[in-house]
């Protein structure tokens, strides 16, 4: 499930960095194969659940792996969302040169891995580096908004494109959230404390 | 912890809508209560499972309540993110009436009602009337954007409203979506049946 879905964001990546359509293509195809082993992850974890009656450790274990799956979903459709922009903005010239988006999107991919190494070596200083590039990418699309939104008011013919490159800035930051909350995830897991809205997601 | 989200979609859009920049403060006072309370249910969830070893119907309880619990957190999030839209717009003057708005919006809530009223009473075909209103949404967020980007084109003036209000119908989306999943989350809980990414699904 991991491997498919950090494939799939980068693949939605290179189909915009690099105009690859094929590269989109394969996202499209693999969607369907990810919201399958959702289902069969979850199903799973609740057979563990009923048939093993799990205690502390691995109760957590089976709990925070019922969150990623979801999260790891939601981040499959994003990446197809992305892949979906691509399409678009490989048909358009490119008035607009991607000074960020490759940034942001190194940043973000950088976050997932890390988040999912994380959770398979369950290391909690990793996950902790997870939480502090948040708010990195978090400027890092803010930033972006405003170019954009300048862009758009200097020309109306440039309305459409910086639509499709807000959008994929707006993925990216999604996929972000939900690195993190893999992260979040993985401290709860090897540590046994809940970290969401603390003052340790605060330090970030 | 549903009434506290409800409550804050209904501000939320009400700090849009009628410009009323005293329910978008009640929604940012509230967030941090959402968030302490999705802790608590979090808390309590794996507490019973390690506790009492449900089986069955139970289990299935539990953990369609752990997901339910992410969803509302994160529909708390959005009503969070409109309201600093609400803000935004409240302060410049109306150049755009909100038509789509309120009727998104209505759909919307009605949507978020439905689904928690669903999971309260267990109610199957509640939880599928959820489902077949997830399309319409989909199609009302298509029409409003394409109508706020022809908005931007006709004067660059525009753009900075402009974006605020796609914001805010991105949001809307968003939270249909996580009424969506509620939904999902109940048939799976009534039926002990998986309906996401399914033919049932496919047929709304």
């Amino acid at each position: 499930m991991s491997a498919l879905v950090e494939s799939a964001v980068y693949r939605s990546v290179s189909a915009v960095v690099q105009k690859d359509e094929s590269a989109a293509q394969e996202v499209f195809k693999n969607e369907a194969r990810i919201n399958q082993i959702e289902i069969e992850v979850d199903e799973f974890c609740v057979n563990l659940l009923a048939l093993q009656q799990p205690m502390a450790a691995d109760l957590r274990l089976i709990v925070a792996a019922l969150k990623i799956n979801t999260d790891l979903e939601r981040m499959g459709d994003l990446a197809n969302n992305i892949a979906r922009r691509a399409i678009s903005l490989i048909k358009e010239p490119v008035v607009k040169p991607m000074i960020d988006i490759p940034h942001i999107a190194a940043l973000v991919q950088s976050m997932v891995r890390k988040s999912l190494d994380a959770f398979v070596t369950r290391d909690p200083d990793l996950a902790r580096s997870v939480l502090a590039s948040d708010d990195a990418v978090d400027n890092l699309r803010r930033a972006s908004s405003h170019e954009l939104m300048s862009f758009m008011e200097s020309d109306p013919k440039n309305i459409r494109q910086a639509m499709d490159l807000l959008s994929v800035v707006r993925h990216l930051e999604r996929i972000a959230d939900h690195a993190t909350n893999i992260a979040e995830d993985v401290l709860f897991l090897v540590k046994g404390v809940d970290v969401r809205h603390h003052a340790e997601v605060a330090e970030r």
